[in-house]
């Protein structure tokens, strides 16, 4: 890990790629370094908190885990540092994301996770939400947080023009 | 630990006592021996996987795990042992135990935890059902849990001779 | 019967074979003797009954039984052996295996029920947590499953080292 | 049991004695003769049977059935007879009934069981809704219905009548 | 209407069909009479009245009414006769069913509704549900019931022993 | 009725009235007359039908319904007049008014219901959207409206000072 | 925008177009004049204050609103405005819509939002009561919707001769 | 305000104080300065989003927004401002907090809010969570994060040893 990587981004199995690099996607349209790798609260619970406990001394300062199913991923990530974490969801089991969502939300008072809404729209913002987080200290992620926006806003009112001109 | 503890009964905080207790009368019932302790999958990770990796070596031979809103104990456990483990999802939040039940119980292929109902009833049947394992190796279990089915059905009769008496 | 066939896999229907078929392919991984078949709580009761009531004195240690919808099948064999029973919800209504997750896992106390997560998932951890049990008898069950474990984490730490080199 | 006996009102346990009673009452309004009792589908289950198989010999033309949790017993029992079941989920653990609900109505093609709403009013609704079932084959309990609709409405009337008036 | 039809199967659109031929299908089965029609609660309530007020009259002894959505039709019909009516909620919105069944089987004390499952599964056993009743009146259609009963048994005997010979 | 009164509140039964007093209080607010009445869309089917008929003729414009439970009262109205039906789902089962909310929102396409909340605040904004409605046909309302709007935004602030000098 | 265009469609994204335009195809039924246009309460807040705000004056008088997953938009726009809000939840999520729907009709009292079914069957009726509410002012709406209704029930009959006579 | 207050605390209502006063305690734990308003979303829609636009430039690092039933109040929040905001779903409707969880955490892609659990857990960690925010730039507050977790685990280890010794 370099210096200048600030995201980890985790995700319980290699299944879970094409939501979490929704993530991945959005940090790199903030120009924030990331690194993306698998780790299993069940299947492999030392990695997991060995990732998660050397992750501030590693210069980490936000962590993204996305899980399906009983998703413990975050919540055990969290027991292992005081770093924020953002929990995605993941819709992966027959309940659709509600026990994925349950499982990440729900945390008992002492130890936080920040849940997105399930699947690939709480991913994007997952990394969205991981550069407004870090844009408290980089000022410059600030910046381009603030134009992202009023590009947003752009976009909507080309929508509604072309809607306007019956193009859509 | 002695020898003769069989079944290890962990919470997640003392307040779920009263409900976790059901399962240790339970245990009485047939004379099993057990210990109950406290740990917090979020609050105590390192006592939790401490506790649950030794277990086997400690004689221990199933485990008990009861707790409540985004559930995450009994499933941290099973990630640390072989052996059975059972889980009572514990109705603490406002959403009555469903999130509890949903992240006890929608555990990921590959390390399992049986669930138990919400509450009372699943702590009750959580120290039954650590009896039925066991009484596939001790055959004395195999006859209590034999005697105690009998009584209840027993119960039950007297409970119908009672109605039909208008006494109930 | 013979002598070697511990775990009795029971679905309620033939539609729920491709589903079950996952726990006799985690029997198989640890060698476990296992006799599959087709009893349904509703449209062959006498049926269910007697593999239910017969099952210790044939040898059976542990049974699984897989049902959708109303899923009565797992407690109905609960109500009628002290073996232990796993019971595996089948999504297999509009529902989603809502319905099947309920009327498995919320036993009242007295006959327990230990449930899996819905469908795949669930009954592949069925085979593994009927080895689980067997485990405390059976020591050579206890060391494949702890095999099984370390061929889990080291599969994970394989995808991890994918992921990084840009292959997944 | 005597001939006049028409209808079973079966409860799993003398804890749901006071909703049940409910369906009762509704059958006295009707004149319409019935024993209640109590069978669990877990507890007893060779009990709930033996009353299931032998009541349309015994004169039974209708059997309600209550139950809470995984409620099982309208279904099995309906697995032992061809007569007309009718299921009320009953409102007894943390779920608030949906549990019960889901495990009474969502029975498999080929062994039907009538569901009435959760709890109290579903009680109720299982006594006229067993009279209902008998006014095809006894006219005078077709005019008793007939008469109870009017008087429905009428109360109706008097209860706008009163709001109206400000009495209310 | 002939004097045989003992059965009007209403319901909402005609896309419910596929759905509704199931119950028509059973009935079939034991040679009872039927008429099935369409009648909206909602988009054509003065119909819909006038089939359930004047039914009884036409020598109806049960009526099926599938409806999906916000479900009020089986309802609708019951506040217009005494018959008993047997409600299918079906699965035509996004909720899945779930607002149907809710609709169908959430009736207030009074005016009974008996809800069978979601869909497909619903329909037939509404089917099965009307011959039940109709068995207390017809001695011939409870022989029917009886031998349908023995013949599902045997289908399970047979798909069972098809399982163990390896050929499912 | 005279002229003036513009709303006719219904509600399902007289237990609904400390909730749908609510609405009366809003629709006071503005000076909008109202009549509040009792009519059961399956226990007095022909009063509702009759009160819903002739609705418009009698000077209403907007009609609000409340009802528990598989609440189909609005619906059942909508289905006979064209004037604008507003809903309140009221929370009178154990389902905490899920099952009313969906029985009323979730209306099949050409019968619209509007669905306010469940309970108390569905009631109150009941009679505030009646006014909205009405606003545009008579412009005091609308002049109300804003006052009224005015006063919250207002009400806010002062209780934010409160909160500021610590009062609250 | 001209005098003569009464409603205002707004939805979230151009992505609800297939499900609004269900909301613009009623209205033109009734010839009401009506614009569409896309504005987010999040990505847009401002344009959506501005077309609230200003809607009253620009002789709007109802606004339709869909969105789905956590759908503020009806509810940011009732709040700029005092003109009838009708809000179409749509099924965009994995949630299947239970978000949006919970989102847009649990709006807290004082500000109402009137909430119409999720998915198209919603957007089809809040063209339909936007008609009902312009009813009340233009008696030529109320005109057409009468008609309209017995169009409807014509259809009904319709459709039920074809399946009496076999065709469908 | 001063330079030191780094988090503001908004609520839609005071009746919403007793829960996120569970927020404010958990930052005075941690010396971090706020200050606590009310704001809703919907009564007071202008100065919502004039705290919220305004926040960064007065030195505002973070937003706690707390709202119950259709609780938009964090989303809007989130749409005027790219500071990382943390909402609270309120247990205030009858839905007992659903409704404010689904309507918080379901946020639309590119406008994200991180969710708490429903309720006073949740309060008291979006006061933590805005401490590991704060700590990414704050050394000071990393170690007292440290010093609480460790807190923690120690606590967790007395109650265990009381429980030992049969003290609770």
């Amino acid at each position: 890990m370099t210096n200048e990587i600030k995201v980890l981004i985790i995700m319980g199995s290699d299944s879970d790629l094409p939501i979490m690099n929704e993530a991945a996607k959005a940090l790199e349209q903030f120009n924030i370094g990331y690194e993306k790798t698998i780790a299993s609260a069940h299947r492999s619970p030392k990695r997991t908190s060995k990732l998660a406990s050397e992750a501030r001394d590693n210069g980490i300062e936000v962590i993204i885990a996305g899980a399906g199913a009983a998703a413990h991923l975050a919540g055990v990530i969290a027991s292992e540092t005081t770093l924020p974490i953002i929990g995605v969801p993941i819709d992966s089991s027959p309940l659709k994301g509600m026990d994925a969502l349950l499982a990440t939300v729900q945390m008992p008072g002492g130890i936080p996770v920040a849940s997105m809404a399930i699947g690939k729209a709480g991913a994007k913002n997952a990394g969205i939400f991981a550069a407004e987080i870090l844009s408290i200290k980089y000022p410059e992620i600030a910046d381009k947080l603030a134009t992202y926006r009023e590009d947003m806003a752009k976009a909507v009112e080309e929508k509604a023009e072309r809607v306007k001109a019956g193009q859509l």
